[in-house]
């Protein structure tokens, strides 16, 4: 079942470099098989075939597209227990989370799935000609969205389902109509390697070239940095450190040609909890707070890692609770020694600091070396904040800070201070919300989502969704890489101008026989176009 | 009336700054007053007036944006008659052109008041809360586009009405809901100030904030490089040259918080004559392409630049026709003497390549030195430019490439071979169309807008249009400079979960206040949202 191998041209392909081994977190186990890192050689094959694949799985129609979204998720789903076995052994993570993933994974391909069989996702719009129109006469003019071409993609150490392999980026990329490269996240290569043999059979089932899709392997820097530079890729999709993001956006901005990168990166996810929802429900929000900052190990893009509180004894209440739930904790296994070691890190430096202070700690595990973390409070005051930003950095894993404002013009100065964010939350009665409009526009302007009486943790794949957020939280902040809205990164608009009929796409001709919406003169309709020949057409 | 001074917070601001004048292109003339270069201080001024000015503006609803943009537009109209006057001695280009730039920059200024008046275009998504959703329930989840924050725009030398001042950038990025701080072209102060004193007139007169817009003026790369360098600005409009704007694409990349950059820069607009076309309507085509290519002093980005012919009979005749036209021309003015420098740089070098054949030039002019240019007409062979590619590239004056090819391999690949585009033409009778779709397949991944039976200059503001495409035509394929589509670049999405009613945006409240069209569940509506009161709304 598992080879250690690369997939591309539809085969699984040994690579020539350096092997490495998956890693059971929870024990050090070194996991069989070793995985092959992928040469240049084979990645410049692999992205030779794409920019190929490109040409004819870009002119599929959205039905055929849907048809292979769906059989991914079929394929992913017959052999789903391999799968959250081995991502288990890889992650450490719990088995019903990942049994989750798995069904969030292949209810993502259904709905772009959907989203692509429908069709009114393409955005057509149709100016018809006015060939009477004065000054001068208007010509027709049609536009619609197509493929950007081949994307790289890049599979996440926290996510190893649902943002990996075949997760919200390879998804969204396959229903606009690119072929995708994925550099596989060396720490579950063979949860990697399942669900791309599911891709690659899907491929070969559904008749696509099969440069359609690829899987790489590759430790350090190499190999993703030459998968961005590659001329056949036209888009990067990332989910992952700020460090490397950077990184790769670099590569992108000095190609000859520079391509968009979409890298969700780093968010503290700001958490404000106000006066009245403090007082009337602090316990409940403390417990709901103290399972979201801990839930995966903390490990979570929406992490709540800031939570701000005013100056009062609901709040001191608050914490009193927070540091009861933290205390009781106790340590769990992080998805990398990397990660880990990061967080320890992250976590020396918060003790180090001189003006903030430990509230808890849960109970430490010293069975396997630099593999656990353990749920950690901090407080700090909101002038301590304000002097130091690089503390409201994140630090991915089970910890949070918390943040005690001296008045109202100090806690909208910390929300101005922020960063960017993925998102920002408030609880607060509607009585709290209505007096806080002045910090809710500062937050608007902060995050790409915000919460009211929730947890950031969990994010919805739903056609509202933005999973995105103004730098550092993203490279793009017009964008999302979760939900329906996803599918818009990997596509720019074509415009048609006095094409025959027969030339256009089906998006665009006058009789719709896709049926979808479209914008006709403006106007939203699902209506035929009267027939009126183009200038050209009639002299053809 | 004219004050040779930036507009700042709603006044006229002598810069302290290095002068520079207006000059007459047709004459050398040098036009009164001086123009003061804007600080430093004054741009962050203007800057840090741009980021307060946000917070206000981008709340404004739609209609009260839309009066804005009439405001402008009949504003600038009203000194309609001044601006066509100083614009034609600023640029040379004639009267008539002028007015018919004016016409279109009004007119663009009232159809996105249209669009923002009338609502949909903020993309509003609502996937409404499922109680009862299982293994979990599913969150209210809503979102919507809201505007990027301050804008910086920098002023064309070729289109000092439509793409300056008050241009399509600036009515996209004030439509969208975001301060615009302009940089305006040093070749045309007095335009500038001119329509830079209507837009800040209007400001005072709807009663926004001073930030709301801002006029600034330089020579060199000081102040653009600051402006799009200051942590308040959140993305760029340009239309320029290629070497600018990759410096700004850098600059803006170096930032420790990166902005979306939408710069239109180069592009060569290849034509193909096809076979059936050629025979039927050579002599047609061949006297719309020279009027094409020759419009305005060859000074569009759209111009016509390669011309690809089969070496046929037909295809003979048809350059003879480009001869004999190009032969009876004689010189024009350009818009500085940096672009007819450069023009006349462009053509010494085809000149000098020892495959290019000059076919035609028309009469020369001396009489102001290095400021008229001459319709010239080269020629070379497919395998000349597949050999050396830079022959492809954009030289922005009156004059066109034909390239004959030989074979239908040698056509696709000539096509292959090109970059990024604005546009891409092809003329043929429908048999012609038909038999060159992969030549069609190739043209739409190389451009933004592919035109049939017509010519690339003329191009349409309307719902439809794309005027953008690949690297190096712009920066970001994925958008559009030109037409309603250009609204997207300046805006991001954000998403509000659990929100109480009254908290929400109106473009996302159940009742649906605004009649806009909205995406609920996925389905495309105008009707309210039955009501359900968010979880989080029921404990206010």
């Amino acid at each position: 079942m598992f080879q250690g191998y690369s997939i591309i041209n539809g085969e699984s392909r040994k690579g020539s470099g350096a092997t490495f081994h998956g890693v059971d977190p929870a024990s050090g186990t070194r996991l069989d098989p070793a995985y092959h890192c992928t040469s240049l050689d084979d990645l410049a094959l692999a992205a030779g075939l794409a920019q190929e694949a490109s040409a004819v799985y870009g002119k599929l129609p959205g039905r055929e597209r849907a048809r292979f979204l769906r059989h991914i998720a079929a394929g992913i789903e017959s052999i789903g227990a391999e799968i959250v076995d081995r991502a288990h052994k890889e992650t450490a993570l719990p088995e019903a989370r990942l049994k989750g993933e798995l069904a969030r994974t292949v209810n993502q391909l259904r709905l772009f799935a959907t989203v692509v069989e429908e069709g009114s996702w393409a955005n057509a719009r149709i100016d018809p000609a006015e060939p009477d129109r004065k000054p001068l006469p208007r010509a027709d003019i049609r536009s619609l969205l197509r493929p950007i071409g081949p994307v790289a993609v890049f599979g996440s150490s926290n996510f190893p389902l649902a943002f990996s392999v075949a997760g919200g980026d390879t998804a969204s990329a396959f229903a606009a109509g690119n072929p995708v490269i994925v550099k596989a996240h060396s720490a579950h290569p063979g949860t990697s390697e399942l669900v791309g043999q599911a891709v690659s059979e899907s491929v070969r089932a559904c008749g696509l070239p099969a440069g359609t899709f690829a899987l790489l392997f590759g430790t350090g820097a190499e190999i993703g940095t030459a998968l961005v530079a590659h001329p056949a890729i036209k888009a990067v999709g990332f989910t992952g450190s700020l460090s490397a993001g950077k990184s790769l956006m670099r590569v992108a901005a000095a190609r000859p040609e520079p391509i968009p990168c979409f890298m969700e990166m780093s968010s503290a996810n700001p958490v404000f909890v106000l006066p009245e929802a403090l007082r009337q429900r602090g316990a409940e929000i403390a417990k709901g707070l103290f399972g979201s900052f801990t839930l995966g190990v903390g490990q979570f893009c929406t992490k709540p890692g800031l939570v701000y509180l005013p100056r009062n004894a609901d709040a001191d209440a608050f914490v009193a609770l927070l540091q009861t739930y933290v205390g009781q904790s106790s340590a769990s296994p992080m998805l990398t020694q990397t990660i880990c070691r990061n967080h320890h890190a992250g976590i020396a430096g918060r003790r180090a600091h001189e003006r903030v202070k430990l509230l808890a700690e849960g109970a430490a595990h010293a069975s396997v070396e630099g593999a656990y973390a353990t749920p950690a409070l901090f407080e700090v005051s909101g002038r301590a904040l304000l002097d130091d930003p690089e503390l409201a950095l994140e630090i991915f894993g089970p910890s949070t800070l918390i943040i005690r404002y001296e008045s109202e013009e100090e806690k909208l100065a910390l929300g101005r201070a922020l960063e960017g964010q993925l998102t920002a939350t408030v609880h607060g009665t509607g009585a709290d919300i209505a007096a806080n409009a002045p910090l809710l526009a500062i937050l608007e302007r902060k995050a790409g989502r915000l919460i009211a009486n929730g947890f950031p943790t969990g994010v919805e794949v739903c056609h509202a969704m933005v999973h995105g957020g103004p730098y550092p939280a993203t490279s793009e902040s017009r964008m999302t890489s979760v939900g329906t809205q996803a599918i818009y990164r990997f596509v720019r608009p074509v415009c048609f101008q006095e094409f025959p009929q027969d030339a256009l796409p089906d998006e665009l001709k006058d009789e719709n026989p896709l049926g979808i919406w479209r914008l006709v003169n403006g106007e939203f309709t699902r209506a035929a176009v009267p027939s009126l020949a183009p200038a050209g057409a009639g002299k053809a």
